[in-house]
C-alpha cells in the first residue's frame, strides 16, 4: 500500500510506541497532544522522557497541539487518549475534521455514567459521512516492549472487514502482527474488562499469594468478565483470543502493567489515593471496575471478583478479607455463562 | 461425607500434594508406589524428599509397594502416575481389584503410538463393574504451593456428575477447590496439550523474547490446542476454563513448571536428550509434543506452533529460526476453530 498519512491522538506511552510502529512502517506520523512542552519536547529533542527515558524517535514524527493542523489531510486518525477524555476529545475532532477519514482506537475503558465502549463514543461524536466504520486495535502490547521492538501480536476489529483489513495493513510488520476479528463488542469490552481482574491478580500478589492462585483468580475472572461482554452482546470465543487471555496473561502477571502495580499496592495495604498518586498514570482498572460493577447490577450478571474489588477501591473493604471470601465461596460448575 | 479410604496411586510430586489434601480432610491415604526406598521413606521420615526437600508428612499418611494391600477395602482409587506407564498400572489394578471403587486421575498426557486419553485407558483397562465413571482432576496447581497449602482451584469432570460431585467433596477444603464440569475430553485434553505451549512460552523466553510475545504464542497456542480438542471432541469454553486458560497461565508463565523450563533451557541451545537428563523428572510436553503432531496431521488440523516445537525437539531445527517463523507467518483471522 502506498504510505499513509496518520494522526495518533494521545502521545502516551502506548499511542508513542504505536507512531514508531507506524513510521518504521513509511507512513507519515502527526502526533497530537494538549501538553505545549510534551509536544516540543517530541518536536525538539525527539524523546517522551515521561514514558520512555532512552528512547529515540525518528525526527520523521511530527507532534502538534492544534488539532486541526495534526488531521491536516490525513488518511487516518488514532484515538489513543485516556478513556475518561474520548468524548471530549472526539467532539473536538467532529469540529475540525472536513473530509473522510479512518478512525482507530486503542483505549480500554467503559466511559463512567454511560458505561459506553469507546467505539461507541466516537460513533456518536463524529459524523459518519466523516468515516468509516471504527477499528478496535487491542491486545498483549506492553508499550515498553513494543518501542524496542520486541515482537507484538495484537487484534483489529471492526463491523467492517475492509477497515480492519486497512488497521492490519498500515500496523503490520516483522515485529508487529495484527489478527482480524469482526467482534467488536468483544474486542473492546475485553480490552477494557481484562484490567479489573489484572487489579486482583496484583492484589493476591500484594497479599502473598502464589502462581496456583493467581491462575485461578485470572481465569474465573476471565469467566466472569466474559458473562458481562456476552450480556453486552460479544461473542464468548472473544475473549479466549488475544484481546482477552492474551492481554489478561501480559496484564495480570507482569509488573510492567500499571493496573497490576496498582492491585499489588493495595494488597499490601496502600490507600487507593495514594496509589494513583504514586503511580502518575492514568489506573484504567480503576473506573472501569466502578462501571462493570455498575453494569453487572443493572443487567444482573454474577460478578464476584469484580464486585470485591469495587467494594476495596471504593468502599474500604480490607482486600484479604474480599478476596479470601471470594477464593473460598461455594464450589460450583465452570463455564456459568453458557447458559 | 463420612471419611474416605483411598489409594494414591504415584508418589511423586503432585501425588503426594494431593496425599496431604486428603489427609487434611480426615481421609485415610495410602500412598502406592515402586520404589521401596521412596516408599520407606514416606513411611518412616514422613518426608518424599526427592520433591520437597522441607515438608514433612502427616504420620496417618501410609505407603505401600504392594498394590493389593495399598487398595484394600478402599472407596477411591486416585491415580497420579506418568503418563506412560498408565496402562500397566491399571492392567495391575484389574488384576488385584474385587470389589467397586471410584476411580480418579491427575495426569496429563496423551499416550504414545495410540494418542489415548488417560480416561480411556483407564475405561479400556479397568472393567466397567468394579467403577464407576472416571473423574479427571486437572487445572493450575503446582505442587510447590499446594503442598504449603497456598489456595489452588482445580476443575474435577467426569461423564456421570455424581462422581464429579464425589471428587468436588473429598478434595474441597478451605485452601483447595474443585469446580464439576462434563466435559471430559476437553479438561483431559486441555490439561495434557497445555504443555506443549509452555514448552513454547519458555522457549520464547530462554531465546530472550519478552511478554508481549509470550502472551500471543500461549494465546495463539491456545487456539491451536482448542482447535485439536474440538476436533477430539472437546467443548471449545472448556479451553477458557482451569484446566486450559488457568493451567496455561500458571505453567506457560512459571519457572516452576518443568514443560516451561524444559523450553527456556532448549531455547538456550540445550540438547533435548541434555535437558531431559538434568531435570531427573519426566517432561510430560516432550512426549504430548508428539502425539498431538501424529494426530494433527491424522485429523487435518493446522497447528503451527506444536509442528514448530516438535521439529525443535524431534527434528533438530533451530529453536530460534522455528520460532521466529511461526511469530512472523501471514496474518489472518482470529479464532478459526470455530468454523
Amino acid at each position: 500500500m502506498k504510505p499513509q498519512k496518520i494522526a495518533v491522538l494521545g502521545p502516551g506511552s502506548w499511542g508513542t510506541a504505536l507512531s514508531q510502529v507506524l513510521n518504521d512502517n513509511g507512513h507519515e506520523v502527526r502526533i497530537w497532544g494538549n501538553n505545549p512542552e510534551q509536544i516540543t519536547e517530541i518536536n525538539e529533542q525527539h524523546t517522551n522522557q515521561r514514558y520512555f527515558k532512552d528512547i529515540i524517535l525518528d525526527k520523521k514524527i511530527k507532534a502538534f497541539t492544534d488539532l486541526s493542523e495534526a488531521i491536516e489531510g490525513v488518511d487516518a486518525v488514532l484515538f489513543v487518549v485516556p478513556t475518561k477524555v474520548t468524548r471530549l476529545v472526539a467532539k473536538q475532532l467532529a469540529e475540525v475534521l472536513r473530509h473522510k477519514v479512518h478512525i482507530l482506537h486503542a483505549s480500554k475503558g467503559l466511559e463512567q455514567g454511560t458505561h459506553a465502549r469507546i467505539s461507541s463514543i466516537l460513533e456518536e461524536e463524529i459524523p459518519s459521512e466523516y468515516r468509516g466504520e471504527i477499528v478496535v486495535v487491542s491486545g498483549p502490547s506492553h508499550a515498553e516492549e513494543t518501542i524496542v521492538r520486541d515482537i507484538t501480536l495484537i487484534s483489529a476489529a471492526s463491523k467492517n472487514h475492509d477497515e480492519a483489513k486497512y488497521a492490519q495493513n498500515i500496523f503490520s510488520n516483522d515485529y508487529f502482527r495484527l489478527y482480524t476479528n469482526t467482534d467488536v463488542v468483544g474486542v473492546e469490552t475485553a480490552g477494557a474488562l481484562k484490567n479489573i481482574i489484572a487489579v486482583g491478580a496484583g492484589a493476591l500478589h500484594g497479599l502473598g499469594f502464589g502462581d496456583n492462585a493467581k491462575a485461578a483468580i485470572i481465569t474465573r475472572g476471565l469467566t466472569e468478565i466474559t458473562r458481562l461482554g456476552v450480556a453486552m452482546g460479544a461473542e464468548p470465543l472473544t475473549y479466549s483470543g488475544l484481546s482477552g487471555v492474551g492481554d489478561l496473561i501480559v496484564t495480570g502477571t507482569s509488573v510492567h502493567s500499571r493496573n497490576w502495580r496498582a492491585g499489588d499496592a493495595l494488597g499490601r495495604g496502600e490507600k487507593l489515593e495514594d496509589v494513583e498518586r504514586n503511580m502518575g498514570m492514568i489506573i484504567e482498572g480503576v473506573s472501569t471496575t466502578k462501571a462493570a460493577y455498575e453494569l453487572a447490577q443493572q443487567l444482573n450478571i454474577d460478578m464476584p471478583i469484580t464486585e470485591t474489588i469495587y467494594k476495596v477501591l471504593y468502599e474500604g473493604l480490607d482486600a484479604k478479607v474480599g478476596i479470601l471470601d471470594i477464593m473460598r465461596r461455594e464450589t460450583r460448575a465452570e463455564n456459568e455463562f453458557t447458559n
